[in-house]
C-alpha cells in the first residue's frame, strides 16, 4: 500500500486527445505541464518527419515519449498469422528505438478469426515480448471491451500472469473497464510491477454500442458520468506507481484548440490524482451562496438597466468610494452597476455590450479556494484597489466572467461598507427578494465538458442530468452545476443550432457569457403586487399554456386565475412546486426571471419551451421592425 | 387489394418536423404542396392565438388538419385514474373541436405503474372512444416502441380488436415497427377500415436505446437505412386507404429552415409511394458515366487551371461556337472551361469562385430522367442555347451545381461537335485517362441527409455505408452515393468542424459544392510517365505512411519502392486494390485525384488522413505565407 499524499505521479497525455499535427499536439501537451505523451500510431503516420525527428521534438519540449499505441489484432491468430505478426512487430518495434520509447500497447484481439484460447494467447504474447526484451522494450496487454475473445482486465490478467515474461505486464483503461459496468475488486492480486501503464477516460453515460461510445464520445476524468474516481482510487490503494494518463477519443476535442484541450486534461488529472487520494489539494469552498451580481455598462445602458432594476423592486443603495460603480439593492440581492472607464468592466463592455462581468460568490475561506484553483489551472485576476477599499481574491470561468470569492470572516464590515458609500436608512426589502436563486450561462455545445469540469473540479460543484428543451429553432440542452449545499446553482445551456435563443445569445454576445439571472422570493404572488409587473413581465404567456397545465396537472381553479391573472407559469417535481415568470430580454443580452420554489429542485424546464416561444415572437418582432 | 395505381394518397406532415413557430410550419407544409398536416400538442401550447384562430390559419393555407397528437399515459391505469384521464380527454376534446380536427392519436401507456392487462387497456380505450364518438371524433391507438406493456403494433391491434368499437382504430408508424427488427406481416388479419391513419419515418442504424434513437434521429424515408418502402408495400396492399404522413423527430431538421424541410417530406413521400407501388413514377435514369465536368472561370483562373489541365496531360481540343468557352481533353474525359459573362457560369463565379458549375451526365433517356425529376420536386433549368447547338436538360443538385442530362440516342452528332468547334486530329489520349472515377461534394453536416434523399429518390442511386475520416483538425464523415451499375460516384463529404479540410472548403467557397474530381486510368505507373508528375501531383507523402503500409499490407519490395517514388498511396479491399495520387488544392476550391482501381470498390478512406494531413499542412503553409 502507498501512503495516501505520495509524491505526485507523472501526467501523461494520448496524442489522440488533441487536435491537429503531431508538432502542435506536441507543443500543447507540453505548454500544459504534462511530463509525457502517448504517441497515438496514425499521428506519426501522417507526419512527414522521422521518428527520430519525433524523438527530438519531444526531448525538446521536455517531454518523454511514454507510450506508444496501439498494436492491434495481434494475439491466438491461425496458422501461419503469428509469424506475419511477429514480423510486423520487429517493424514496429524499429520505430519504437527510433522514437525512443520503451512501451508498446496491445489491445485484444477484435477479429473474428481468432482463436479463443488463453494459453495460446499467453504463448503468442510471451514471444512477443521475448523479442521486445532483446531489444530493451516492453510490451502492456490491454482488453479492449469489445475484443473478440479478451474483454475484461480480468481475463487479460490471466493471460499475463500465465506468460510470465518479465517484459510483458498489463494496460488499464477506466473506460474500457467502467463502460461494462466493471469495477477494479481485484485488482490487489495483481502484483504492483505488472502494471504497466493506465489510461484514463470517463464518459456520459449513453446507451449506444460500446464501441461508437468509446471512439467518439470519451471525455476526460470529471467531464462525465463515469465512477473514475473509484477506479483510480483502487488502482493507487493496489500499489500502481505509474504515470495517469489520458487518452480520450472525442469527435468536439479533434477541433478545439489543442492548448485549452490539454489544459482541461491537466486540470483533470490533477482533480483524479486529489479526489483518489494520490495527491492532496486545499477543500473546495463551502459556499453560502451569489452575493452580487456585476454589471458592464456604459451610461446609456446604465439607465436602461437601472430603469428594469426599479421595476422590480431594486433602489439605489450607494456609490463606490473610487470608481464609477453604483450599487442597488432589494431584500437579500446586490446589483451593482459598473460604468468605469478603463476597467476590467469597460473591457467587458467592448467585446459583449451590457452584461454580466462579475459575480460574486460567498465562501467559507477565500484564501483556500484560490490556492485550490490555482493548482486546477484557475486563472487567476487582481484589479487595482482603492486605499480604503477591500482586496478581493478572483478569478476568471471559462468564459472570462469574474469571479470574486467573498469570505468576511477577518473583515470587521462588509464588501458594501468597505467600497461603497451608502444611503443611510434605505427601505430596501419591499419586493421581498431573498436572494439569487440561479445564474444561467450560455456557450458553445462543444465547450460543455470543459465548463463541467471547471466548476466540478475548482468548486466543488455537482453536475446534474441533462434537460432537453424544444426552443422554436432547435434544441436547447441545460445541464445545472450547482454547489453541495444547493446555494449557488449555475445552469449551463449549449444549442447546435445558432436560431435558438442559446444560439442567438450566443452570436449577439460574440461569445459565452450569463444569460439569465433568477432573482428568488418566498412569496412570489406578493412580490408580483409589490412591483411593477407590467414594466417588468413578459406577458403574453399563451392560454393553450394555461389549458394545458390545468389538464395535466390538475390544478384547482382558484390557483390556475391567479397563475393566469399574474401570467405566472407553474411546475412540479416529487419534492414541491415551482411558480415562475420572465422579464423582456435586454438587448438580446439577459433577462431576469423571477422564481419561488417550495421544495422543488429543478428550473422549469417543463415551461421553458412556451418561454423560448415567446421570446423568439418577441426577437421577430425586434427584428423586424429594425429592418423597417 | 388495391389495384397497383389508385389515385394518390393525401400527403400531410406532422408539424414537429419542421422548425419555426406554428405559423411558420403551416406556411412551410403548405407551400410544399401538403394536403394535410398532423398538429403536435406542443405547438400548439407554444402558439399565442386560440385553437380556432389555428384552425383559420390551416383553412387559408388550404391545409387539412388531420391528427393531433399525442395524447399519452391514458390506458390501464391503477385506481381512480382513469377518471381523471378520461377527465383530461374531455378538455382534448373541446380543443379539437376548436381546431376542427377529427382524430387524436393516444400513444401506448409507459408509466411504470400501468397495468399489464390488454383486457383493462381494451376497456379504458373503448370508454374513452365512446366519448370521442359523442362528439363525432375518432380515437387512434399507436404502439411506441418503448411502452410499458404494449410495444409492437400487434399488440395494440388485439387491444384494439377487444375494446370493438367504431370510434377506435389503429395508428401504425413505420419506426415504432422497423426499430423493434419488426414488420408488417400478419396486418392483412386488420380489416382497412381499422387502420385509422399512418406515419413513415426512417432512421439511420444506430445502435442505441430506441426511446434516443427516435427523439433525435428519424428522419425521412429515402434519408436511413431501414425498410421504410417494404412497410410501405404491405401496408397498401392491406387495403390502407388514409393519408401518407411524415412524424419525424429529429435535431437537426428542429434547426433548419422548415420550407426545404417541408420540400424534402414532399419529396420524400411522393418516392415512398412510388417506390411501394402505390403511384407510378417514370423509372429512375441509367447512367452511363460522367460525360464531362464544367469549371466556371474568369481569365486568370482560367489560365491557372489550364496549366494544372495540360500537366494531367490534357490538351485543348475546341472552342465553343458562341461563347467563350473552352473543351479540354484526354482520352475519355472531358473538361469544360466556362469565362462567358452574364451567364449561370459567371454567376457561379462571382458565388463561389472558381470551381465546378455544372456536371454532364450521360443516361439512356433524359426526358424520362427530367420527368422523374419534376415529379419529385426537382427544379428545372434552362439556359440560353445557340442556333446549331443542343438543347441539353438540366436541373439544380442541391448545391445549385447544374447536373445536365445527355442522351444521344436521337442525336446525329455528340453534344461537342454541335456546340464545339474542334480541333480536329488531336492526339489526347496519351495520359491514359478513361473515365471521371468520382466526383465528391462538400456539404454542411446538416445538409446530408437531404442531399442522400436526392440522389437516391431523384436519379435511383445507392447510398453507401459512412466512412468516418480523422482529419487532422477534426472528424470528416463520407457516405458515396453510387448509380446501380457504379459509372457515377458522388461522395458527400461532411464535418461539424469547420477546421477540417471539408470545413475549410464549405468556408472558402461560401457554400457546398465539389471539392475533388477523380480522373481514373486502368494503368497508373504508365500514367504517371506520361504526365507532368512533378507539376501534378502532391509531394511530401511522409515516409512513415510506407513503412506502415508495408507492414500492414505486407506488400512486396518492388512494389513499394515503385509506390513509393511515384509518390502513390495504396489500399485494398476484398474486391481488389486501389492506387491513388493527389494534386495539390486549386485555391482552397478543388483538387484532383488520379485513381487505378483494380476491382476495388472504395475511395481509399484508409489514406485519406494521410493526404488530409499534407493538405492541411499546405494550406497552414499558405495561410503562413499570406501572413508574412
Amino acid at each position: 500500500m502507498n501512503s495516501l499524499h505520495p509524491a505526485r505521479r507523472p501526467k501523461c497525455i494520448a496524442t489522440v486527445c488533441l487536435s491537429g499535427t503531431l508538432p502542435e499536439k506536441l507543443e500543447a501537451a507540453a505548454a500544459a505541464g504534462f511530463d509525457g505523451v502517448e504517441i497515438f500510431e496514425n499521428d506519426l503516420l501522417n507526419f512527414d518527419g522521422s521518428p527520430a525527428r519525433v524523438r527530438q521534438m519531444a526531448a525538446e519540449l521536455g517531454l518523454a515519449i511514454m507510450l506508444y499505441q496501439p498494436f492491434r489484432d495481434f494475439e491466438a491468430m491461425p496458422g501461419e498469422l503469428l509469424a506475419r505478426n511477429l514480423a510486423r512487430a520487429e517493424r514496429k518495434f524499429d520505430v519504437m528505438a527510433e522514437l525512443g520509447v520503451e512501451m508498446v500497447l496491445v489491445c485484444s484481439n477484435v477479429q473474428d478469426i481468432a482463436i479463443d484460447d488463453p494459453a495460446r494467447s499467453a504463448d503468442d504474447l510471451r514471444q512477443m515480448a521475448e523479442a521486445a526484451a532483446r531489444r530493451g522494450l516492453r510490451v502492456g496487454y490491454e482488453a479492449l471491451a469489445w475484443g473478440r475473445h479478451t474483454r475484461t482486465w480480468r481475463q487479460a490478467w490471466q493471460i499475463v500472469r500465465q506468460a510470465d515474461h518479465p517484459a510483458l505486464g498489463l494496460i488499464l483503461d477506466s473506460f474500457h473497464t467502467l463502460s461494462l459496468g466493471d469495477t477494479l475488486d481485484g485488482i490487489h492480486d495483481v502484483p504492483a510491477d505488472k502494471l504497466f501503464f493506465v489510461q484514463f477516460a470517463d464518459a456520459p453515460k449513453l446507451s449506444m454500442d460500446v464501441l461508437s461510445w468509446s471512439r467518439h464520445h470519451r471525455n476526460f476524468p470529471g467531464q462525465g458520468d463515469l465512477p473514475v474516481t473509484d477506479f483510480a482510487r483502487d488502482l493507487l490503494a493496489a500499489g500502481y506507481t505509474g504515470p495517469l494518463s489520458l487518452e480520450v477519443f472525442n469527435d468536439e476535442f479533434r477541433s478545439a484548440p489543442a492548448r485549452l484541450t490539454a489544459l482541461d486534461g491537466m486540470r483533470s488529472l490533477r482533480w483524479l490524482e486529489s479526489e483518489a487520494g494520490g495527491a492532496e489539494l486545499p477543500a473546495a469552498a463551502q459556499f453560502e451562496g451569489v452575493d452580487f451580481l456585476e454589471f458592464a455598462v456604459d451610461a446609456a445602458a446604465g439607465r436602461e438597466l437601472e430603469t428594469r432594476l426599479r421595476a422590480l423592486g431594486f433602489i439605489l443603495a450607494g456609490h463606490h468610494r473610487s470608481k464609477a460603480v453604483d450599487l442597488y439593492r432589494q431584500g437579500g440581492v446586490n446589483v451593482i452597476l459598473n460604468m468605469e472607464q478603463d476597467s476590467a468592466a469597460s473591457e467587458h463592455f467592448q467585446l459583449h455590450g451590457p452584461s454580466v462581468c462579475a459575480i460574486g460568490l460567498k465562501v467559507d475561506d477565500a484564501e483556500r479556494a484560490m490556492t485550490r484553483a490555482r493548482e486546477l489551472c484557475a486563472q487567476e485576476w487582481r484589479g487595482p484597489v482603492g486605499p480604503t477599499e477591500r482586496s478581493i481574491p478572483a478569478l476568471r470561468a471559462p468564459d472570462g466572467t469574474l469571479l470574486y470569492l467573498i469570505d468576511d470572516r477577518e473583515a470587521d464590515r462588509s464588501i458594501y461598507e468597505s467600497d461603497f458609500v451608502l444611503h443611510p436608512g434605505v427601505q430596501d426589502d419591499a419586493a421581498g427578494w431573498a436572494s439569487i436563486d440561479h445564474v444561467a450561462q450560455a456557450l458553445p455545445a462543444h465547450r460543455l465538458d470543459s465548463f463541467v469540469l471547471f466548476y466540478r473540479a475548482v468548486f466543488g460543484m455537482h453536475a446534474e442530468a441533462v434537460q432537453e428543451i424544444a426552443d422554436p429553432y432547435g434544441l436547447v440542452k441545460s445541464r445545472a452545476m450547482v454547489s453541495p449545499d444547493r446555494n449557488v446553482r449555475i445552469p449551463l445551456n449549449v444549442s447546435e443550432s445558432g436560431r435558438t435563443a442559446t444560439g442567438r445569445f450566443i452570436t449577439a454576445y460574440a461569445g459565452s457569457g450569463v444569460h439569465h439571472i433568477a432573482f428568488r422570493t418566498e412569496r412570489l404572488f406578493e412580490t408580483i403586487e409589490a412591483i411593477d409587473r407590467g414594466a417588468a413581465c413578459l406577458q403574453h404567456v399563451p392560454e393553450n399554456y394555461y389549458d394545458d397545465v390545468a389538464a395535466r396537472l390538475g390544478l384547482d381553479d382558484a390557483l390556475l386565475t391567479r397563475l393566469h391573472d399574474d401570467g405566472l407559469l407553474y411546475d412540479r417535481d416529487p419534492h414541491g412546486d415551482f411558480l415562475h415568470a420572465y422579464t423582456e430580454p435586454f438587448r438580446e443580452r439577459f433577462f431576469f426571471e423571477l422564481v419561488q420554489r417550495n421544495g422543488y429542485l429543478g428550473y422549469g424546464a417543463a415551461n421553458a419551451a412556451v418561454r423560448m416561444a415567446v421570446q423568439a415572437q418577441l426577437s421577430r418582432g425586434a427584428t423586424t421592425s429594425a429592418d423597417h
